[in-house]
């Protein structure tokens, strides 16, 4: 997006358009991710709940993307901008693509998001844009829902055997140069966040970092140093894990578009 | 199982397991297969509700399994169930455990399976087994629906472009050999429907076939010939595919059994 596209009299509307974009993004693209457990996890119970919580992303994605669609000039569909953007026009978050890795990368990931989405999407149900504002209003019940499960998952698997508190910690260490880029703001949400649509990250940072230290230490994790970061998924820029993704998310939807077959 | 299992003080509920356990092996290889397609629908409502659907199987699998669970005298949890037995102790009916195939194909089995899920689960309702019956009164509700989501889909593949009419007729004639091993019943089930605990397959065919060539014909398919038939899954003779999905299903379980690391 360049200042060209922010001008002239619907660039509000493109503006939140994009916004919702990238919120869908998150979300279809964790919801990928987690739907990568389903009939795979380690035992049936957590197989329905991380599958659940993984439709509760998809869903939460169509809401998004729904939105989004209501807003573009252009006719394009929920599905549009679920299967037939490239990579480099995805703007998720790099945190939400990593890969699924093992069980305890998994909970860990969800712990960081959990804790992130709670605050917000307190601050999103707050936008004066009625929309989001309902959107998060449904989507926080179910996140403070999955908070409960990762923060009950991390504290069993840091207070474990010797093993699962290792590879939690391992996760945790290599999850840790991902979550700065969760409080930043680019030119368009800090315009957004001007104009009470968007939702200032930045202050979320001391929230979430209090909180989520609270949390390792209980379950005796040590929270890691900020040493490395690594950031790019708002402006398209992301790690070869997506590319891999997308391909996998998209081939179905591209090799019959509109089900025409 | 040989007749010796059936024999004994306790073989009543040793019979009732081993059912159980057959209703969990459908619900569960059924449920694994649905979930392929988790993220790859080709588009997103659709990749919500036939996630949906596999949920419900793989939560109808808990709930027979979880009874088997009960029943088993050497302690056997839901788990050990799913994740520890191999290809050989499996007595999923055939027709659950053929790849998922294309959309057609996946959907075609749904309404062989939905039609005759009705009026199994509706029989089974009516059991003397007090769990086995109100399993069935829980699982009826949601075939009920799978029901109407299939056969909306065939009428719509039916009467859709050429090349969705010829796919939908191809699925439907490699699955037409694999319904009649619905309406088997062997000695095990011959007791317990004895016993009015178990269902007659048997007296569901007439019903069943009446029903999807109505349905076959409305949406302009053609209902295939009887020429061929493959069974064996009840007595744990499988096609090559159940050992893949099995592999893939239990890997994780078996990597770190109970969750130990």
């Amino acid at each position: 997006m360049n200042n060209a596209d922010l001008q002239g009299p619907s660039s509000r509307n493109q503006q939140v358009m994009q916004y919702a974009i990238r919120l869908g993004d998150d979300a279809l693209v964790l919801g990928h991710r987690l739907s990568e457990w389903s009939s795979k996890a380690p035992f049936l119970e957590e197989d329905l709940a991380l599958s659940n919580v993984a439709l509760d992303y998809i869903g939460r994605a169509r809401m998004f993307y729904g939105y989004a669609s209501e807003l573009a000039a252009d006719g394009r569909t929920e599905d549009d901008f679920a299967y037939t953007r490239n990579e480099r026009e995805f703007q998720n978050l790099l945190i939400h693509e990593l890969p699924k890795g093992d069980f305890a990368f998994t909970m860990v990931r969800q712990l960081i998001v959990d804790i992130f989405n709670t605050h917000f999407l307190h601050q999103l149900e707050q936008s004066s844009d009625q929309t989001l504002s309902g959107v998060a209003a449904k989507a926080i019940k179910e996140t403070r829902y999955h908070l409960r499960r990762s923060r009950e998952w991390i504290t069993r698997l840091g207070g474990g055997t010797e093993e699962s508190q290792q590879r939690t910690q391992k996760a945790l260490n290599s999850l840790w140069g991902y979550t700065p880029e969760l409080f930043e703001l680019d030119e368009l949400e800090q315009q957004l966040c001007n104009n009470n649509i968007g939702v200032n990250n930045t202050l979320l940072s001391a929230i979430w970092h209090q909180q989520i230290a609270d949390i390792l230490t209980e379950a005796g994790l040590t929270v890691p140093e900020n040493s490395w970061t690594v950031k790019g998924g708002r402006s398209g820029y992301h790690t070869e894990n997506l590319g891999h993704l997308l391909t996998e998310l998209q081939f179905v939807h591209r090799s019959m578009p509109g089900l025409e077959w």
